[in-house]
């Protein structure tokens, strides 16, 4: 759960790379909105498809705009200042097009936005909100005169990679949630068992350990000799001694999300697919010993890519990882021609993957806080091909 | 999963109600892209909070405007006849904001709709796309001169309300796998359970019917002498002797769902209790005798209300239903004062509730596709307290 210090310290953190000028901004994008308030309507409810706006102002201000049955679905406790709440739906009259609530929400608060320079999430305010405040709010911005415009979302993202506490306390919770969907991997994957039946069981035990109903998404998938690249959610294929059952998989609570992989062997690996292991695992290493502030993404794809090629497996097919939180992959990107820079309260995860036809595929993966001097890894579940 | 000719047929009736200068529309809701296209990314993965597009062209053309990653999760099949794909993520380079694929991709079918007139769906479609096709297109339109102005996104949702093959098929789907999580539900509630372990068992089974994650929501709560009303996911609570569980709970497939209530008593119930059960199933069984496409639906809620009333039970202290399909709830809604009407296609609940202080609260819902001279219940589940 985002705090009310972490909320208020991002909104601190947007407000000092704004011009001085913009008095106001009018936020759209959900993961957006819950970055600065903690406001999230829970994918697991009716109302998983509607959109609420958030208004933040110079002076500390933030006010929710939303309609009842947002509100109903949202997490809580959120963080604003003043809501305009707007009862779209009371069990007494008939209902009109539910995102007409916004527009209503808004010019119930005109006083706090008209005449006055504001600016908005382009990328996340629809076009009938936007329309609204046309005579006042830009759409994009330059932060000195030497710059490009941009757009909020863009600067939005750009904060986001530094985590502050409370996101990764979140993160960490989410941690802890897939490690117990890795364990129970272990005690489920046997010979007969379908992917889906893995997927069920996976399933349960991260939300079992996260206390809550959450979504549980990512890749539940056997590679063999006949199949050695597969993702996506499971299948009904029942699992056969030999195989290999990559569980590259992220639990999202309150928006944020773990993403790390296991691949367990199906039944006892021969030594070729404990080679393959041991290289995909040295690459990981090797990577993450690398970790700190500063590092050049593409370098830490090279280490992790030439450990495999020294193995005679390489290079590495895809990234070594990426950038994780609210959203699945974000920057930075561990590729062989990124141009990003680890920063410190980046979240990253690394995966060296190796796929070898005839043979089959594996995927390993943690995920890691960087910090000035290092990294602190916050997934702990085991990796290996076999239970310790 | 939706129809090649049923996305053709829905798309020709948009055409209809559009006036003749139209010649191109822009769909930016999630749940109107899939409608006329079955695209739709799939809640249940890394790609859940992102934004694709759908040009829909009066000679027939539907072009979907996604990026890499959302493609990857989407639902399979889908039906376009063209598609641009930004390479928003290659495992190579660094990646810029994701929204920004969109505009690039419009920009690549510029010669579709630069210099003719088109219509946006404002409600979906953001700032960042509509600044792109603002000197083409409107966002409102009136379907006749002597109409107001109206909103793409407000005639996509009255088009909803006509079901059609497709759709019937895709909601029955849900239904077998919600009717799966009810029969559990009578196996796994009794005395020092949790809500939370029924959430548990109930999502499986009807995964398990479903034979796909998907995502389940709803009220599992139990109600009580102590706490008459109760809604919403799961908490820790372990039920009790005497407990009555509310389940009224949604499966979604595709986008579309389920949704009907069984309550169930936590040992036997009192003559009281069952009593109260009785009214709200006659009230339910009242309302269910007059549906058919032109009765008002102030009428079903009165009837319903009527039997609740003769029995003591006082009036109905909610709606009597309400229209299910992309959205939850949707028009038409069973209330005191609705203008609304059914309409053959219309997909509604009705869900009479009885909530009484000291000594519990319950619900029973059904759900029911409308007819020209009647009504097809869609749902089979148990209604009853205790096991048949």
């Amino acid at each position: 759960m985002l705090t009310y210090a972490g909320c208020r310290e991002r909104q601190a953190r947007l407000w000092q790379r704004l011009p001085e000028e913009i008095l106001w901004v009018l936020v759209g994008d959900s993961r957006h909105v819950q970055y600065f308030s903690n406001f999230r309507i829970n994918p697991i409810s009716f109302s998983a498809d509607q959109k609420v706006l958030l208004i933040l102002t110079r002076d500390g201000q933030a006010i929710l705009l939303a309609d009842n049955f947002a509100k109903r679905s949202a997490t809580i406790p959120y963080f604003v200042d003043q809501e305009v709440i707007i009862p779209w739906y009371t069990h007494k009259k008939s209902v009109t097009n539910r995102d007409d609530a916004l527009c209503l929400a808004l010019t119930e608060i005109e006083h706090v936005w008209s005449g006055t320079t504001g600016l908005i999430e382009p990328e996340g305010v629809s076009e009938m909100v936007a329309a609204m405040v046309a005579e006042d709010a830009a759409w994009q911005f330059a932060e000195d005169e030497n710059q490009e415009p941009t757009t909020l979302g863009t600067l939005i993202r750009s904060l986001r990679r530094s985590k502050h506490a409370d996101e990764v306390e979140l993160l960490k919770s989410c941690m802890r949630a897939g490690e117990a969907g890795h364990r129970r991997a272990f005690e489920v994957i046997k010979p007969g068992v379908s992917e889906f039946e893995v997927y069920l069981e996976v399933q349960r035990a991260a939300q079992e350990a996260a206390g809550c109903p959450c979504i549980v998404y990512g890749d539940f998938r056997a590679t063999n000799a006949a199949l050695h690249k597969a993702g996506g959610l499971p299948t009904q294929y029942r699992l056969q001694d030999g195989d290999l059952f990559i569980l590259d998989y992220s639990v999202i609570i309150h928006g944020y999300r773990s993403d790390f992989t296991n691949t367990i062997s199906v039944g006892t690996p021969s030594d070729k697919i404990v080679a393959q292991f041991e290289a995909c695992r040295d690459a990981m290493t090797a990577a993450a010993a690398m970790l700190k502030s500063g590092v050049a993404c593409r370098d830490l794809w090279q280490a992790a890519s030439a450990v495999l090629e020294s193995r005679g497996f390489g290079p590495l097919a895809h990234h070594a990882g990426h950038g994780l939180s609210l959203e699945h992959p974000e920057p930075p990107v561990l590729v062989s021609e990124s141009d990003d820079e680890l920063m410190a309260g980046d979240v990253i995860t690394l995966e060296p993957g190796c796929y070898i036809e005839g043979q089959g595929g594996m995927r390993f993966e943690h995920n890691y806080l960087i910090t000035e001097n290092g990294s602190e890894q916050l997934s702990q579940h085991q990796i290996g091909l076999t239970p310790a």
